[in-house]
């Protein structure tokens, strides 16, 4: 019996799904204690966007700690957010010609969804925001609120409430999630205590890899100046480039009021996250949401050279695509080659495999770990085999993991 | 005006107070981009009780990145977990007799109390809790409704409930809280959902520095046993030695059901947060609460390091105490000499002056900063100067620093 | 100036829209101070349901004061209980075939509504219950909740929650209600906490006359046994013969869980009110609901002469069918005859005029005022003039009625 | 078995411990069906302050019945409302120089209740609200947040909030509940979002007959208006002159800013219930708070007449005055003759004798009622014997009822 079996909670889940010691990481490649290799089509739940360990990251982070460089910070200026603030404003916002401040909330992607909905609250003097089925934004009890998914609800331990919850694109047939809202909202007695703002994901990646078409995008940026809402985007995982573009609304030419960002905006799987926001919605009083470990300066530093290293040019952008492309075109071969029902979603480097049999979704996983590789799945029922991969994956990784998971759902589905 | 004005959002707040650049840092000495030096009595609020930079944790967390190790884990099993989790056993638990199993929320303060209660809640099958006047637990809408300031609390922009507030030890005159709380729980009509747990600080830090009598605390146990309440110890900024015991609550020789951990856990100021829980209470289901950066490897390794070399033994404990003693004794004379009244207040090495005028304690920490002194206020009213000085720091430090805050507060005060 | 202008709270409404004081009414006719005559539409919002002052319940109800009966009996046994039960089961329950049990609760609808979310909370162990757009189900905080109105929600001052919001039959083109229902229940990520039980109107009086098919209460009792939810018919206004039958989901052959009733009730207008529920929910403590006004033993004096004088056969009901017919008739062909866009919507004796521009239907109901005829408006923009005449109204003065109506109708529409 | 048995809900409470049928009632006196008479000092609960079945009021109900008055009128204004309205502010705003408007809520206290807690909120701007220990304040959500009784709460089936907690006078031994009111206010940390009223009972009967001190009720106005606080005073059950004074809050010397008033404002045991509220504070939209059974113009009539009958002169405050000596000096005779620790409580006409051996408390009225006289239990766990007789009692029936009382009281304490 393992120390982590006799002594770490319940709780933990992946180690369960995935039964070794992992020791060493290097791109899309993990090592166990024994020497076994994983190809990785997990990303650390799209944490590690450039790959574990990348060396063009290593070296400054590195260096920064060997200059005794400031490690933890709160909110203090330090030369090390100086810096990443520079580069996220030459290589992000000037760019795309976006307006957005800057905030650093606790560095984890809950803190930054929890920091979004005060200020919009704040904002628009109204409690209740708008949600989407399926929805996934965090797990502490405000972000929680929003969550689509019962069994994660229902850990709250209380009640959620202050939450309008719309059909997200394709939720249920013969039910336009975006008509109903807007006669909710116009009709005076839709019954709800009007919200102020919306929150959406543009893909859904724990809520099944449901993808939001892109008109669909448009239509609910719309409605919201018309209702005047405040649109919120959570990029925590369909951000830095997971769909393409660095954000993964630029595709349908919106601008959200307010976007979160976590996951990989560090780029080297240091905790971090950011909240982006109009300067006109900047009505926070100093400290009136903080945490202590805001301030992670060794993100900022890995943060910066990511950023540097990536976006200075749309090379990421155009090969993501490229590899996007080439998974979406196998994995749709593979579908169609099968006896059972088995379909393709997904949009850039996020892409899924949903299984009318939900079980075998699961049981491909466990078969792709035995076969040396990482892939989890998502959906209400854990129904949809999800795929992310590293965006910096070499294609000859790619395609090996492909045949892999290839030989594992042929052999199960 | 630099970037951080013009891009960093409103919400901001040390860098308003300590208007500088840090760059590096070193024990108890930050250095800011001129070179000028700062004493540290703040340590990251409470996150680098064994300094900045620390040599002794530096360089396993340098051989780990060069070796490639994991760096961003989620809950898989890593070296560096199972590693972390066999000395926190040996060091920490099996010395103590403390039966707990051991949970990785989200690496932050909030997220352990968020995750402690969702624990409280499902096991007692109650949503009220018991929290006290100037609690501090988080930011989050779950801990945030545990905490007292009103202006934090104000942030959330939606009611927050399921609390049960009780006065702290010493709160008003003419009021005796845990009275107040047997009472209520005993007579049928005390009018609150029945709360299933207590949580509280042994010293409330963000509250002021109010000290708990450990009669108070005992009291506190023994009422929760008979009214059949878990009792969860908030040891985020008071645990990890800093008052004097590992754990702040050893001196009370109480045992809480849960104990929430983070800031200093990492010892290098990295995002890590742990729920120590009863193995009785482990009732989770996997996956009930999760959080992307729950394994932030980097803080295993610079965590276990800590623990290896400062609670192998007791020397930390006892020179914690020892310096504890000279502070308390130079503030203690310091508000003898003064014409105005402040009051000194703390247990172990978190000390704190507080003045009946409020206003004084952030000019004094104003003053410390131009004289190269950093120390926070804290309390409903920034009424109290909040002294967190590393535990590791040097005697002659030490001393300079006091003879700093001093000159500021005879200046002052 | 006026005692009432003078003395009265602003809150008061009907008073402004009938500017005179009324003093006598007998049957479907009020007379006011000056001797002024109104015909009745209105039936106090659908409490009079026999007019006013009707003969066959005075005599007994005099009969009772006089002798001494017991007028205030809170929940003790009363003779006039007795009797009310016997009448009410052996000309409502038994000819049905319902096995209900009786609940008296304070002797309002909101209160019937009250207490039938608590039983349904409690027998479900689930907090969350579904109330549709538009509905109206009281004005205290737990029917306000379920009440769709958002100017009558905004009274209260906190947030409702609880209530998990679904659109009606017609609110919005594009979504079928029931399948989004179904499927949010069914998918496992529809972000709801799992409700316990479904509360519905058959007609939504308030709402604006909006009429559910029959097809569509089937289905909606079929979705409640597939997904274990209770169903609970508000049939406070349309309940007591109104659309026919003496309950209006008779027509739709379903069989709720619970039923609440009140308005016409005693028959006679008193406060009286009343809570049907399958035995096997009757899961009640002693006392766990009550009220001091739960025993008006005046209310059961004219409520079981009520029930004997027409419900002991189906006169009322095939006279009602009659009149329906007529109204509806005459509506359909005033509607039709006119320039502006006017529909008419009803089931029985509640018959409605939508009006697509909405201030002409209140502008009407002035008019008609004038005229000598009370006619109320409903809907989230008062759109719709609601016609609730006695279901006893003569013949003859039911068309002069529509002929007041007719006048008025043309002048303005 | 009898019907009632059979058909009646399981919620019924009265009936089971006064296990007969009654038929007719007159002034302090009950009859049931075999002709056996009973002394009421129960007094339905507080709503038959006149006795029942009063001549002085009989008379002019049924004269309104026989004339056809309108019965129903819901915020119509009709001659019987108008000529109520005339009267109360004739005899009872004028003489006492109180200058408050008048809202007919819903004909049930949890109403008044429900709309009182509406309008503070509303000219607070605060959803918060200060409620008391033992408080009862009726049983619909929104008054049942206020109630302090657990069984009363639990029947809510969900969370009840937006509620600061308080403890009454003489709840608990060193706590002074107004200090702690106070500090919590001021201190900044004091945990709860800010109230914008209280709501308070002078006499907490439900709660078991607990005496607020006339200078508690002092500093308490006092404290209100320090902190901005509307104060509310629930006078459903001890206004009416059941404390001497026509309000209860006359003694003390205070004028609240609302006022709920029900059970015996009519006088006669028909539903009716009031607010008063400052004229500067009558911020309601129309219909904002409505409710169809708010004109029971029965009510009216009879509440008119009682306020011309008692309420002219002083003859019934100075009647109360005397015969509460009588009953206060007969009780605390009675406790000290007994082996068993029983004390006596109470002001004006509501007096309570707690037995510290709670059960004796049932026991004693179980064995009253055998003997003929009606008296019930209070207090969280029923350890008090609440008497309530009529107001309007002669004298020798009251001297009768405290000699059976007296009986069953020494049998069993």
């Amino acid at each position: 019996m393992s120390i982590v079996d006799e002594l770490e909670s319940e709780v933990r889940s992946y180690c369960r799904a995935w039964p070794t010691t992992f020791q060493e990481a290097q791109g899309a490649v993990l090592t166990d204690i024994s020497g076994k290799e994983y190809t990785d089509f997990f990303s650390g739940a799209g944490t590690l966007n450039y790959g574990h360990n990348n060396e063009l990251l290593k070296k400054p982070l590195i260096d920064y700690l060997t200059s005794n460089g400031v490690t933890h910070g709160l909110d203090m200026t330090t030369a090390a957010k100086t810096e990443f603030l520079e580069v996220f404003r030459s290589r992000i916002l000037a760019p795309r010609g976006l307006p957005y401040k800057v905030q650093f909330p606790g560095p984890t992607g809950t803190n930054a969804v929890e920091a979004a909905l005060k200020l919009v609250r704040k904002v628009s003097g109204r409690p209740n925001v708008v949600a989407f089925t399926n929805a996934f934004h965090g797990m502490s009890l405000g972000s929680l609120a929003l969550t689509g998914n019962e069994d994660k609800r229902a850990g709250a331990g209380v009640p959620l409430g202050h939450v309008l919850r719309v059909p997200y694109d394709g939720f249920a047939e013969g039910v336009d999630g975006l008509a109903l809202l807007d006669r909710t909202l116009s009709d005076g007695g839709g019954g709800c205590d009007r919200p102020g703002a919306v929150v959406v994901e543009t893909v859904q990646g724990e809520g099944g890899v449901n993808v939001a078409r892109v008109e669909w995008l448009r239509e609910l940026s719309d409605l919201c100046r018309r209702h005047e809402l405040l649109l919120v985007v959570d990029d925590i995982q369909m951000g830095c480039g997971r769909t393409g573009a660095f954000f993964s609304f630029e595709e349908a030419g919106i601008v959200p009021d307010v976007v979160c960002l976590s996951k990989s905006i560090s780029g080297y799987g240091l905790p971090m996250a950011l909240v982006l926001l109009r300067p006109e919605l900047d009505v926070w009083r100093p400290g009136e949401h903080n945490g202590t470990f805001r301030g992670n300066n060794l993100a900022f530093v890995t943060g910066a050279a990511a950023l540097r290293e990536y976006w200075s040019d749309s090379t990421l952008e155009k090969s993501t695509g490229d590899l996007a492309e080439e998974v979406h075109e196998r994995l749709t071969g593979l579908a169609a080659s099968l006896r059972t029902e088995v379909s393709v979603r997904g949009r850039g480097l996020v892409q899924g495999l949903r299984f009318a049999h939900a079980p075998t979704a699961a049981a491909v996983g466990r078969r792709a770990f035995e076969l040396g590789l990482l892939v989890e799945t998502s959906g209400p029922r854990d129904e949809v085999l999800k795929l992310l991969p590293p965006l910096t994956i070499p294609p000859a990784t790619l395609d090996a993991g492909l045949a892999t998971l290839e030989r594992a759902v042929r052999e199960l589905a």
